[in-house]
């Protein structure tokens, strides 16, 4: 069968038409690169600390888990990290996932075992979207960050369990969801919210904790949260924490969780050493806060109109999906790294820079990365 | 809504009732169990040269990847990983995802693509399942091992592309397909054939290239290959392997590639030098043969007929789910870690005992703890 990779061929050359193919470009140890593309968002991947307590249990437990959470694969290490991950988020129980994606895709079906309807905002994360259909669950997809729409939806479907699915800082745009005005909905109508906190977490809410502590929904029994190990805790690996009841379900029948091998220890130490630095660093997130201003009067008085963000995503429209791969094409050869979002990535079809702030970038070298930006600008 | 959680405990009533709960048990790093449960098969996880790669790749790059692969996820050692993985697995190119379960949706969903129908066996793991599910393509499940069965299914559907997806080795029996004649089947009907080599991976094939290249199949340009890092290779992550278009296909398309973190520097040079290791491990694969020997003759001479495995699983028919608990917990208590499968782990709703070898386990460990699983059997 040699048809399927003409097939395979013919798609290519379509994406290649519409300037919609990727390109790897495998980074070097000792990169220099200003970083203003990833999610590293407190500076914490190579922190000292980190890196130090990942390598003492590397030497400790090996490299890999050798099996799975239920089988080999659940150590100390990761007992520790989702007792700590709990208390950190305010919620009572919190179950460790090998990805972000994973543990999303576990909390959407998890949430289907007692809800027959999905309500999901059009700008979810392809995890959240994936976790929907996985479900089989009738899904209906509300527009971007509009509770009075989820509150007509509900409305439309009384007495049918459901549970509404947003992101607390959305991955795209950097906006912040209405969560009080959402759950204001959600409670009053019985419905359940799940909400990813992925880019929240470490940057918003006391000492770090997230968007979802933010909004005062910290523990609250109708709440799921979920959330990355890979952002601002600088390490890899996903989080579901909630009720007692819902992450004994996840242990019990959670197929990502149970036929999946278990995140490295050394990943997990990394990860809970990161974390105590992330409850303590409110200076780095005031330097975020101060770069993120910094940023957008910079992008505006340059001509291009730039909302302040809700944590560290900065999203910049460019006039079209060639412009903008120049824009970061010109960046990056003059040492500056920073995102660009194309249709399908981009959920309204409009192709953007996406920058992130870090904190563990050197202030001149910051200064400089926003000079390069605005110089490249088409 | 506390109705939810009212839902979940009743739902959690009934596992019990049905002997179905699961328990979380972590592991200390000083743990003294023999472990014949988990699935680092050539006892590489802790080899002092694999730990000794990860920690540099600690020290060189952080712990986090700091972003997906297409934005800043993307290595040195990533790249170089991928390179050797193609070589070793004789295929035109190889991509490197977070976990096994994420690089077996990506691959089954990619098929899709091209493929209108999958033909999927019983026996597959819950990843590949998931794959099926969430491609939204029309699947059909054959018996476990059945090449005439897929064989009368592709020919009930003339015309219509297909994709086949089996294991090499089963995860559960730890049997192996008969992908010489699947492969027949499935090039005479121009079907794709994709193969999970999950438990194959350094231990089949020559220098432990896999069950694919065992059967003759390594770099057909009709077979793509999937496997875990975590197993033989000891560390942790997911490969797909193929012809370059399909490759290019889920770098360009494949939501679990694209919107994931990539997995950490450290572990992706980690398990770059135990791939060098599983290639030179001619001895440990031979301890593993003798031992399967051991164990097949011990186990039957005890009243409990095995198979002779095709690789590093064996599995072990219990009475019923409560005996197949007691004796793994009463060989636990005795320090030997054994395998509990149950429904709904297990695809015909048997319980059984589920060994699997460990070439890393000294002699005079191995022995003993086959005496305990004897001494311990109902």
């Amino acid at each position: 069968m040699t048809g399927w990779l003409d097939a395979l061929e013919r798609l290519s050359g379509s994406r290649t038409k519409a300037g919609l193919t990727r390109q790897l470009r495998p980074r070097p140890a000792d990169d220099l690169v200003v970083d203003l593309a990833g999610n590293d968002y407190l500076g914490l991947s190579a922190h000292p600390e980190v890196v130090a307590a990942s390598a003492a249990a590397l030497t400790a437990y090996g490299l890999g888990a050798t099996g799975s959470r239920l089988v080999r694969g659940s150590t100390d290490a990761h007992a520790d990290l989702e007792s700590d991950l709990a208390d950190f988020l305010g919620a009572e129980s919190a179950l460790v996932f090998s990805s972000g994606y994973l543990a999303n895709l576990a909390a959407v079906r998890g949430a289907t075992a007692v809800c027959d309807l999905i309500v999901s905002d059009a700008y979810n994360h392809a995890s959240l979207i994936d976790g929907c259909k996985i479900s089989g669950r009738r899904t209906i997809v509300t527009p971007h960050n509009d509770p009075a729409a989820v509150a007509t939806i509900l409305d439309a479907h009384p007495g049918q369990p459901a549970v509404v699915v947003t992101e607390s800082v959305f991955s795209v745009d950097g906006d912040l969801a209405h969560l009080p005005e959402l759950h204001a909905v959600t409670s009053s109508r019985g419905a359940l919210l799940l909400i990813d906190d992925a880019h929240a977490l470490g940057i918003l809410g006391p000492a770090g904790a997230g968007g979802v502590a933010a909004a005062g929904l910290a523990g609250k029994s109708d709440v799921i949260v979920t959330a990355t190990l890979s952002k601002s805790l600088g390490g890899a690996g996903g989080v579901v924490a909630g009720p007692a009841p819902f992450i004994r379900h996840l242990i019990d029948t959670g197929r990502t969780f149970i036929y999946d091998t278990a995140l490295p220890p050394a990943v997990v130490a990394g990860v809970h050493r990161s974390l105590a630095l992330v409850r303590d660093a409110d200076d780095r997130r005031t330097v975020l806060t101060t770069r993120a201003s910094e940023t957008v009067t910079r992008l505006t008085a340059a001509g291009f109109p730039v909302d302040h963000p809700a944590a560290a995503v900065l999203s910049v429209l460019a006039p079209g999906p060639e412009a903008a791969v120049a824009w970061a094409a010109d960046c990056r050869d003059r040492g500056v790294a920073v995102g660009c979002f194309r249709p399908p990535s981009t959920p309204d079809g409009t192709s953007r820079l996406r920058l992130t702030l870090n904190a563990g970038v050197p202030d001149e070298a910051f200064t400089r990365a926003l000079d390069v930006i605005v110089e490249c600008a088409p």
